[in-house]
């Protein structure tokens, strides 16, 4: 190797080297291969210190637009999650061009099907906390949003068919899924349930956006806080309270309808 | 620049150029200010090809100990998932080394509190779908398996108490822990409390990866089958049923007890 080659090498220093040893990997393969996860960085107790990644105000119709096609390409949670990444992408590129989003998909049906948590909801939160240094009140409002709201309240550009709106009580697929079929008279499983869903996510992908550029631009303000009766059920079931005996933020009522008459 | 040099940095190709332009961003930064996601692979229906990252078999303990320790570090879902990551890390590295771990720690306490699904089988759904083929028969089973045991059944060697397990009936937080509570008698936002919580973590990786391992191996087989009465309200409620008025899989009769007798 003459003097010229050996000095230019050595100047473009040492990551470069490592990724020329790799020979035909893509530079982004070389990273991955030799790259390493910064160490965490934990607080006094121990906690993982929360260091979320640039957010800049997006178009909240737009994502939306977004998210209603990406619902189609891979359900409810990429709907929302992928979309949201996607014009990050776009406006802020960086880490955004390369962030994971099709991982996502597990979140279908609220998880593979099995009606728990709202891949919408479930992406909103996962969007929400990794962009907002306040992730806790957004999420919070999201969430008293998608139960209380009837939704969806988006029509796409494209929109298949009309959707009638129904409030969920629940942040669970299930009960969501289950009032809306009662509101409609579609079935669970129709095209029309798929398009609900698809109008949905659209619905709450706008509002986490809508949310997140408040909060950006410092104006905020909680309009949908935790209900009376779930409050009055927390101050003895949840911490601090009599009993202390569970947790949560859900319309109690959804499940214990029970309660709602002759509970102490 | 003398021919030498040239022909160096030449052979270097266009990547490295394009890195020794960015000066002093590190090389991780350069490839995520330059990189761009690959185009989404579709098929004919217009759906997400599935393509799961690399997957070796891992020591189910081993995880199972570093995730009870991540969970006082992030709470469930980061507990689970984060553990999973740091281990195929150590064992593939590639993709693994940057891979994003810490925004898991949205799913606290059923995401931020709210008591929706465990974050344990939140991390463990997410991880599944991460590596696995064919994920959705692994996710039933660990949904299944979460409902259905006595947990935790993972005591790490560094326990700070002795955890009673109970069988949570859900995979809901809420339900879970409110089960807890009552089986133990301990408060729900008490120290030992949050150590159940972290040998359920630890107790829900291990049998993630003891899954993942035995799919790898081609031996697995659904032990945790969605039981007889959810089977019965889906005839109806379900897809292809008459009513068809519903989705989900989880343990029906948690929420609608009512329903236990005199249903038609």
């Amino acid at each position: 190797m003459d003097n010229g080659r050996r000095k230019a090498i050595t100047t473009l220093g040492g990551g470069l080297a490592v990724v020329g040893l790799l020979g035909t990997l893509s530079l982004r393969d070389a990273v991955a291969a030799t790259g390493r996860r910064p160490p965490l960085k934990l607080d006094a107790k121990g906690k993982v210190i929360h260091q979320p990644l640039p957010y800049v105000p997006l178009d909240p119709d737009q994502v939306a637009e977004r998210a209603y096609h990406n619902y189609y390409r891979g359900d409810c949670m990429y709907g929302m999650f992928g979309s949201f990444i996607e014009a990050l992408a776009e406006k802020v590129g960086g880490v955004y061009n390369t962030y994971p989003t099709t991982v996502t998909r597990y979140g279908a049906g609220g998880v593979m099907g099995w009606g728990t948590l709202c891949g919408a909801a479930n992406g909103a939160a996962m969007a929400i906390y990794l962009v907002s240094k306040h992730p806790a009140p957004l999420i919070d409002e999201i969430f008293n949003y998608y139960q209380q709201t009837p939704l969806p309240n988006f029509r796409p550009r494209d929109a298949k068919y009309q959707i009638v709106p129904s409030v969920a009580g629940s942040t669970l697929c299930h009960v969501s899924v289950s009032e809306w079929c009662k509101k409609s008279g579609d079935k669970s499983f129709s095209p029309q349930r798929a398009e609900r869903c698809a109008h949905l996510v659209a619905s709450v992908t706008r509002k986490t956006v809508e949310l997140l550029n408040a909060q950006a631009a410092g104006t905020f303000k909680a309009a949908f806080p935790i209900p009376a009766d779930v409050q009055r059920c927390r101050s003895c079931h949840g911490q601090g309270g009599m009993l202390e005996n569970t947790r949560g933020k859900m319309a109690c009522l959804a499940c214990h309808e029970d309660k709602a008459k002759n509970h102490p």
